[in-house]
């Protein structure tokens, strides 16, 4: 609970239509789009600009009270759930677009603008910011630099990190800094912009940001490549790269998640193939056919069963849209849908997805796999309840090997969607102790009280690996 | 001097033929690429593997024995100049190719490989590393790492740090990391690759490193063109991009740099006009085609003089080659060669360059600009003599003044050539007292002792700013 003469200190900065510690208030922010973590706040605070922000963090530091900024709380991670109390940030008040500079192809906004509105503002000026969190219709740019949100244009385009060029964070001891520039080379200091990307809100909290925009594509088509063999359809996703190619989009979904999206979007997607591959090209329009025809030949090649290219915009955004809606559609099945992001080199795409499903059968859980073949970045996501105990007890077994197994094949524990509280205990597997040791010492030197977003990303303690028996 | 039983450690680690601290040897690393720094060290080390990376480390960091790592020693802001002494780490026994990764498009190195010999074997698969500086025949890969180096492809491709996704490290404490991996996507903690990437050998000494490649461009064009008015050609910069064109240089030379560039390189280039644009576009054959046309357009409306497409590849690999003998050719003139770095918004171009050459009529000194004008990266190089005691003042005075100028345009001390000691008293003024104080944070949280490159990045005395009377 916050001590009375504290809360007075901040309805004296915010006011006190910002300042809300009711039972019914807390719960809202309790918990965010992770199942399974809930904790509530002692209060959520909406700050108007940066200087009520300095002015409640000052407070914070000074009598060690966490502090957890929030966007939309989309993450799927457990970032922005308040698993050790205090107060919860909230940037509806900073949600500006303060600048679109078309001379320098940069945007300039504050951290709670939703991502869609600031797509649609800059390409509504012939400009493209490529990121495209699946949540982007409701997750804010803050949240989005937080996390390094990527998105299904990941593998042509980069990840949120590639856009962000300048930065404006409160830190923890209450000062202002100022990070990078509308530049396309700075190499004064170290790189303190992109150590803020992707630091889930435990350095700082972002109070602007400038980012890179490039012109818009001209033109774009959409591939959908069906195979009765897995393996067949990733070594397409191989192939196509061999070739020279990077589709902007290279989306792989298994038949149980084909299956849920169909019943769900009903656009006559196949049910009854093992799997799909959606590929979607971008740029001038002489290449964007020569790639397509190409593409065509190599998922034919690798023995796709039927190469159909989308022969209208609306059925190609039809797909997309289909594609984007694999998350809600699944959660409609079971009580609990538990999403996550091992991530392989795409060389090691079919050996991944096939290990997926041999856990899956050894754990007799259900697991649906989807995402982004062409990062090598899956989404295998499980199906279960979290009131059935026994049943989530060898989900997280499962999930546990996933991991494990995707450290094996060069991957990592997370692609895009962070590490929070959920994935915490097993940063160590893919960092070592001494990487753990340096992120540590980096967090300590900026934030000593440990009051930006504790218990994220550092766990109390990491879980021991065992050898996976083969 | 390093105490003799320290030396019969080292000698222990690499043997006697890689530890030399014989004058002679001494001298040859005393000093770097930067002009008026030297300062000697107490000896000169090459270890033969990371694991007498990992040995040295440790009797520096229990000695508080500074290290400074060194590449070719090509840099521009003294940063492997042993201002402290100590001993100067070289990497030519670490300079293998480790592996070309086809199916994944990387390429693993380790520290000392030479830039151009590692571009030139992934061009011979077909695979393109665009980071080009202009000292790639010579500088290495850790060297660019660590500078986080630029070039002339910057404009469209990024610069180093958009390429190296995976770094092998030794820190300070001797721990070794591991950071990334041949992934697109990771979020797995903080981005200390990147952290890594343009520290200048402050935080740790990089041992391995994998880097992304793209595919190989199709075909590209390079364009001449002349004009009589700095500011049309500065106009036509912003116009091209303002036009939805990103070439893949786009560099600017005044009329000074002109006549000493044809004097040494001898291919025709005119010497009568103020300023010439240098813009070379690759990618897809219809699509290179069609942006020179449009590019040729903007410059002609733009009131170039002369607008002309290089009519043969050996015409434009040597308009190219000559525009990266800019700085060879300039350093003949004079004793003395000063290149600085200053950088602003794309934007601002035309008031830099105008405000460049006031300064240097203002200070009566020699200043030729050329660089890269789509990155709003110039390179002002002042042609001087270190044995005029009066004059260096004068230049000292007015290069102090430029940097003045570029962050008050929202830009810059350093686009790509780094802080080193050379700027590091001007870095405040770029960062702030609290930028710097995070930084600083940073430094002491990984490197306690400052063994790593001490004196680098972090000035003992800031210069204070002063407003430039208008």
């Amino acid at each position: 609970m916050i001590p009375a003469n504290l809360k007075n200190a901040f309805l004296q900065i915010v006011g006190s239509e910002n300042y809300d510690d009711s039972t019914t208030g807390r719960l809202v922010y309790s918990y965010d789009a992770t199942p399974q973590f809930q904790s509530m706040p002692d209060a959520v605070i909406a700050p108007r600009n940066k200087s009520e922000v300095v002015d409640i963090v000052k407070i914070c530091n000074e009598y060690k009270i966490p502090i957890v900024p929030r966007g939309s709380g989309t993450n799927l991670c457990a970032g922005t759930c308040p698993t050790e109390g205090g107060i919860v940030l909230l940037f509806k008040h900073m949600n500006q677009i303060l600048q679109v500079d078309e001379e320098n192809l940069t945007v300039t906004v504050q951290p709670g603008v939703i991502t869609l509105d600031m797509i649609q503002t800059v390409e509504a000026k012939g400009l493209f910011y490529p990121p495209d969190p699946s949540s982007m219709k409701i997750s804010t740019i803050g949240g989005n630099i937080n996390e390094n949100s990527g998105g299904l244009r990941g593998l042509k385009y980069g990840v949120t990190r590639d856009y962000v060029i300048a930065l404006e964070a409160v830190l923890p001891n209450g000062d202002i800094i100022r990070t990078g520039g509308k530049l396309a080379k700075d190499v004064a200091g170290y790189d303190l912009t992109r150590l803020l990307v992707g630091s889930e809100g435990t350095l700082g909290i972002i109070t602007e940001a400038t980012l890179k925009l490039i012109p818009m594509p001209e033109t774009k088509k959409t591939i959908l490549a069906l195979y009765q063999d897995i393996e067949a359809a990733a070594r397409s996703v191989s192939k196509i790269i061999a070739n020279k190619i990077i589709p902007t989009t290279l989306e792989f979904l298994d038949q149980p998640t084909l299956q849920v999206v169909e019943d769900f979007a009903k656009i006559g997607l196949p049910t009854n193939v093992q799997a799909v591959l959606l590929i979607e090209q971008d740029g001038p329009e002489e290449v964007v056919d020569r790639d397509i025809k190409k593409i065509a030949e190599v998922c034919t090649n690798e023995k796709a069963i039927s190469v159909q290219v989308a022969q209208s915009e609306e059925h190609a955004i039809a797909l997309m849209t289909a594609r984007r809606s694999a998350l809600s559609a699944l959660a409609r099945l079971k009580p609990t849908t538990i999403l996550e992001d091992a991530t392989v080199p795409r060389s090691e795409i079919a050996n991944m997805v096939n290990a997926i499903n041999q856990i899956a059968e050894k754990y007799e859980v259900k697991i649906c796999t989807f995402g982004h073949a062409g990062d090598g970045n899956l989404h295998p996501t499980c199906l279960t309840d979290s009131r059935n105990h026994d049943e989530i007890e060898r989900v997280e077994k499962a999930l546990e090997e996933i991991f494990q197994k995707a450290i094996e094949l060069g991957g990592t524990i997370t692609g895009e969607h962070g590490v929070g509280v959920m994935k915490a205990p097993y940063l160590e597997w893919k960092l070592g102790e001494t990487g753990i040791a340096a992120m540590k010492a980096i967090k300590d030197s900026f934030d000593p009280n440990n009051i930006m977003n504790p218990g994220k990303v550092f766990a109390k303690d990491s879980k021991k690996r065992v050898v996976v028996a083969k």
